[in-house]
């Protein structure tokens, strides 16, 4: 199994998540299902009850703010399913426990409506990953235009309607697409689905007595430090008067460290960050960071005039800032590729065995779990939720037609909305989108890992060198890798919530149901939140701001590439990108050939290629984040591992909803009072002798 | 008792320790000597070892630079006792461990041998105290009478070589003006000592096995805080190459509290203080910050152009500074005076009972502990000290002849010194001398408070007075002060030393020696640590600056106060002077009358008055050491008390000695880098359009 999983672009991983799925394993042996017996299973439509949505539209909002924020500032994202399902938890144990004392409660609280909470949140703030607007919904922009190399005309700026208008017509694609196939891939193949599996078993957890003990600690504990992050989100914002003030400027390392972008910038939401990512993934950034920005770009520089003109503006694409663009895209797509190619054949490698039904438990080192059929070696645990998993179905039928509708319908609005993407390209992505759909959600089952964003560089590609530059094939591209990440983000999320269904005996129909109403939110709640964003923060987008949004610059160059080819690079760089592309692929190729014992020591191209263009800056947080764990685990390792996703949670959470006050407050015009500002010893003495004259 | 002890004018205190000695007293009743029974006690000269004397002697060096700076920054003073025993137990036991390992140790560690070291450190910081470098002989200085209504010309700047020579002819005659007495003092009387018996208490814990084992946890808690207090000394050190640069500057509440000084300046020392400090003196400085910076400077303020003039400089005494300076001296007299005539009288009548033989336990409520000499009814405890306390004499004529010998050569030498101090204004002083030495130091004994800076001040006005304002009074004064207050503060630490000696079972000879070791040691340590803040910083003693030496202004201002009348003070500045003067005996007599329950309630004047002169940026920070320590104890009593003297000490040492290399860069001429500033958005804009231009 792969180590890292979760959201590929962002190389973010629930690499505890996969932990406490391990220890609870050989709980299972004890049999869950034992403790659960006598509690009734309500019915898939008692499952999805009102209080539930309320819930979940106020944790979506909550999680769409946090998605948004991390997207525009590093594109790193960080699982949010532990919190979803804890907040999710706690919102409704204190509503309940509430109705309970006023005699009010009809229906108690139980582990499948936690499920379908958790399903929704994860659903709806899903959208604001997937949604792109990050990546390619922002990359199709003025403002990221603007920043390429041929000062392309050609773009589209965000605008509410026409966002909600595309999300909603290319979201629910993926959840028909794999409906048909939930009873192959969860009972048959048993796929393990690492997230989803710790997911349910937290929510079981959390119902059995001593799970609610622990769980109401780890609430308390977050809420401490969600408080602490939004007051300290909120203390800081006082210092932010001009463009360099403020805490975020911080040049803890000195000025000549700040310059080259590494300094601590006091952000809660990173240090949480670098809490929840594993080790390696925090080392794999700061030496990507120490690499580029240490070492390559300094050197680049000294070739000044040589390379490059001289006389550029630092942001444009033909000097200094091509390098750190191309080299990072280069990395990231060998990366890409090379895991595409490997979750692939491991998937028809798997599926071709399973089919001839072969059992291959120790022949192949595929899926973790025996894939046998053979009802008699079955558990307690397994016959029940089986049989519970099986009985709600959701005809073939219904998925088919539900995916042909709105197909239809999606073909003839998409070029309405971008016309430089014909209603042709749109069909061909259609008719192949259900295999990859298939493919994706199958590859996460194996390895946890959503390669989503991956077949959304192929359709940039693909359509964008099929419209060809002079049909506007940058934007075309841009579109198409909308379409097709929509589609093969949501169906591995939607298989995904299933297995932590058929863990917590909750309705396949519920989850189903639970995804679409979530699925909608998100449609609506995401664009919304970006919106927010691009009103208030005018310098949305600019390299060096606060909301860099790095991935917007670097998917819209991924398509000029794909449609125009490699003569716009600065000198050198094609080589650089070469190497770099060539290394990624080396390092992945020495990751999976030595053994697990040495291969948890090389650090992950993907992860290494983020600093590239952003500055390590951020790494720096991350790294104290898992300074601060590694302290802790010494210390004390059963207090760490139990609280530390919580205080990790605490502090994204908290500095994520600062967010939206913040906002607020920049759109209505409050400026903060105060400037912190950092001057060196020789320019604040004419700034001292300035103000005194 | 009355609840504040420690150096009056710092009104620093040491109710945990106090506590502490509480609590030991059950203990003693087991009797803390069986435990010791086996253990030799050294001879008096066995216990005067070299190595005591050289870690004392590094350690004097420690604490007179935390003592020097706390001097200069707002004159408050914690009791460092319990650092030093702790530390000094450290380096020690740290040595003989070594010695031990590589087979060299001659002769095991000893509590007499702890007591040794703790009475030497004591004796030399105290001299950083009674020295006065941070009131009467700073007072004198060319800088301090610059800031003086008459910019008055009668100034003497400080020397190296004077001030060594002025302290070694002064310092010695307290000690040898009590050491007839001690056996009256600590056997027949047996007065409380609080500090001096906490200390002991520590010392005798530290050398029983389990409380080796807490104090190696302390030393270690000590250890962290103290890196981490130096480390962030050193860090802030980078961000302040300008005058309003760094943390020190920090406008915490907004630049408009800043202006009216209340802000957190991030000092680690006056946390730490603050966690030393008792509640109710970290209140009072805070009330008393509200009261002046909060409402009544602003109130003044606005009377600018009516009660005094509009184009005066801010510093001068005739404008709203003058209103600080005298209405802070106005409450400190009050109070002191007040606590003088307290005590003289509980002295006096304690005396007459005591000679009279009458026992009082239950007829006056002066002395806690039973004062009856019956031995029938002495413990185990009290008889082995007391033998032990009386076996190594100390002869009354060695002590009359050293009294003289150096009243003699002192009235030769100080008018060589200061030409404005007549020999026979000298000689009255040391013919009253001893017996204020004896009631300082039985005062002490009965409350803890040593009232050195009150006769201090009572000699500035009586010899002041004498020589008057055409003499040069203002510096005969200043003069007198010292030559007063050195006499009953050594006077007083002597006999503490010998209450801590008494009950560990060191000899009062040992004591003695230490002490004129320690005294010794100060009075080159001390010159030369202040030396060292006079070169470095040029800016000590302005108003508003890092040091600004609070009572340096103040004691000035007392001396011409004595000298030249009222006739300099601004317009209804007298009257509020008389107010507060008179709210600090109201208060007082308050707190004295109201139960016990009652009277902790009620603020310090003491403490009230120093933030009016100085602002409540120091309350703030002492404010949260308090409240640090209230959740601590809150979270858990029991470590809060063993572990709260040890944060509070490593965060007072660290920042203390980080002075040391931080003078030594600004002697060196090393600016930092950076400059952290803080402007308002107004003036940031300005600042940015600048320096694009």
């Amino acid at each position: 199994m792969n180590q890292t999983n979760g959201r590929e672009d962002t190389s973010v991983v629930e690499n505890n998540v996969v932990d406490v799925e391990d220890d609870s394993k050989e709980k299972d042996l004890v049999s869950v299902e034992k403790v659960f017996e006598n509690q009734e299973v309500p019915s898939w439509k008692k499952q999805l009850t009102v209080r539930a949505m309320v819930v979940s539209f106020f944790l979506s909002i909550l999680f769409s703010l946090i998605v948004m924020k991390l997207n525009l500032t590093t594109g790193i994202i960080p699982s949010l399913n532990i919190s979803a399902g804890l907040l999710g938890f706690f919102f409704l144990r204190t509503w309940t426990k509430f109705l309970e004392k006023s005699g009010l409660l009809r229906q108690p609280f139980t582990r499948q409506e936690n499920t379908v909470i958790q399903t929704c949140v994860v659903a709806s703030s899903g959208i604001a990953f997937s949604g792109g607007f990050g990546s390619y919904i922002f990359g199709m922009s003025g403002t990221i235009a603007k920043q390429t190399p041929d000062d392309s005309k050609e773009f589209k700026n965000p605008n509410l309607a026409w966002m909600i208008g595309f999300l909603f017509v290319v979201s629910f694609l993926g959840l028909f697409s794999v409906v048909p196939l939930r009873k192959v891939m969860i009972v048959d193949f048993k796929l393990t689905y690492p997230s989803g599996t710790a997911t349910a078993h937290l929510i079981n957890s959390f119902h059995t007595p001593a799970g609610a003990k622990l769980a109401k600690k780890q609430v308390r504990t977050l809420g401490k430090f969600f408080s602490f992050s939004f007051l300290w989100g909120f203390f800081q914002w006082f210092f932010t008067a001009g463009d360099d003030c403020g805490f975020v400027n911080f040049p803890t390392f000195g000025l000549k460290a700040y310059k080259n972008k590494f300094y601590f910038d006091f952000s809660a939401t990173y240090v949480g960050v670098g809490m929840i990512c594993p080790y390696i993934i925090n080392i794999s950034v700061l030496l990507g960071g120490i690499l580029s920005w240490g070492l390559m770009w300094p050197l680049i520089e000294t070739r000044k005039g040589h390379w490059f003109s001289a006389d550029l503006k630092p942001s444009s694409l033909h000097g200094l800032q091509g390098y750190k663009v191309f080299v990072a895209i280069a990395m990231i797509l060998g990366d890409g590729l090379y895991n595409f190619f490997k979750v692939l054949s491991r998937t028809l490698a798997a599926l071709f065995y399973q089919v001839r039904g072969i059992d291959r438990t120790n022949s192949l080192p595929i899926a973790d779990h025996p894939t046998s059929l053979d009802s008699s070696k079955q558990s307690f645990d397994e016959q029940r939720r089986t049989q519970l998993f099986l009985k709600d179905q959701i005809p073939t039928w219904f998925a088919a037609a539900g995916y042909v509708a709105i197909a239809a319908i999606s073909t003839a609005t998409l070029p309405h909305i971008f016309h430089q993407l014909r209603w042709y390209y749109i069909l061909v992505i259609y008719i192949f989108a259900p295999t990859l759909a298939f493919c994706n959600a199958y590859g996460c089952g194996l390895t946890d890992w959503s390669l989503a964003s991956t077949y959304g560089k192929l359709a940039i590609f693909i359509i964008g060198a099929w419209a060809g530059a002079s049909h506007g094939g940058v934007l075309a591209g841009l579109a198409a890798c909308g379409v097709m990440m929509n589609i093969v983000s949501t169906a591995s999320d939607l298989t995904q919530d299933f297995k932590t269904g058929y863990l917590t005996l909750s309705s396949p129909r519920s989850m189903f149901v639970s995804q679409i109403i979530g699925t909608a939110m998100g449609c609506i709640i995401s664009p919304c939140v970006f919106w927010l964003f691009y009103k208030a923060f005018h310098d949305l987008g600019q390299p060096g701001s606060q909301y860099p949004a790095p991935f917007a610059v670097i998917y819209r160059n991924m398509a000029m590439l794909g449609v125009q080819g490699f003569s716009a690079l600065p000198k050198n760089c094609l080589l650089l990108c070469y190497i770099f592309f060539g290394s990624a692929i080396l390092i992945n190729l020495i990751r999976d050939l030595l053994g697990k014992k040495w291969s948890r020591f090389i650090p992950l191209p993907m992860a290494m290629a983020i600093p590239f263009y952003l500055g390590p800056y951020f790494a720096i947080d991350m790294c104290l984040g898992s300074l601060i764990l590694f302290v802790w685990e010494t210390i004390n390792k059963a207090k760490a591992d139990a609280f530390a996703p919580a205080v990790a949670s605490g502090l994204i959470c908290g500095d994520g909803i600062w967010t939206l006050p913040s906002s607020i407050l920049a759109l209505a015009g409050v400026k903060p009072p105060i400037c912190m500002k950092f001057l060196s010893r020789r320019v604040n003495d004419r700034v001292d002798h300035f103000l005194s004259s």
